[in-house]
């Protein structure tokens, strides 16, 4: 039965820094491809997005943040591999923690709601 | 002290049917419009959307609910106005509850993000 999974509520948190956006969905699934990969041109295959547009997320993050969150290893600029920092892996973190208490704190208000949306199918 | 403000952790809640928005910040600002001014051209006229968009908005909301969360008064379609159902003031609230409480269960992951932001100025 699919009927229930159409219906869905859907938090999305995003960081500001002034008019930028220092985290959110995209950079935080990048942060963690980066730490599965270890390489920012495979991380961003794996997300589908462009080399230059997988680097630009990563610059803005690291000139948000009061150091880097990912850094190059060795090998140059495509060549080489990328990690991320300890603040890295903890901002991560730090941002998943916020979508699950997000997500568990809307429960009975989403299920109120959920209660007079029409059950479709 | 500008500083402090210019950082900031936005939690954004959608409520989806299928791929359909039923409820979200936009929608629900016009519900809570609508019930200020009583009329959907007010309360579009507050929010700086066309007429159309905002009916539009209303209509989406209506259609994706048990019952209507928007009802037009006497009048007909621009002249008469509209109000919110007991069913439209009731979701409006539970969708801003869902936002209080999203915030509050965000605070202390925020706050350690925060700590670890470039203090802007």
């Amino acid at each position: 039965m699919a009927t229930k999974e159409k219906l869905n509520c859907l938090t999305r948190i995003r960081v500001l820094s002034g008019d930028q956006i220092a985290l959110g969905p995209g950079k935080v699934a990048l942060l963690e491809e980066i730490e599965r990969s270890g390489s920012i041109s495979k991380a961003a295959r794996k997300l589908g997005l462009s080399y230059r547009r997988a680097w630009t997320l990563v610059d803005t993050m690291n000139k948000n943040f009061e150091s880097y969150l990912v850094k190059g290893s060795a090998g140059g600029k495509r060549g080489g591999g990328a990690y991320l920092t300890p603040l890295g892996a903890k901002m991560a973190k730090a941002y998943r923690a916020m979508e699950i208490k997000a997500e568990k704190a809307i429960q009975v208000n989403w299920k109120t709601i959920k209660r007079s949306l029409k059950q479709t199918d």
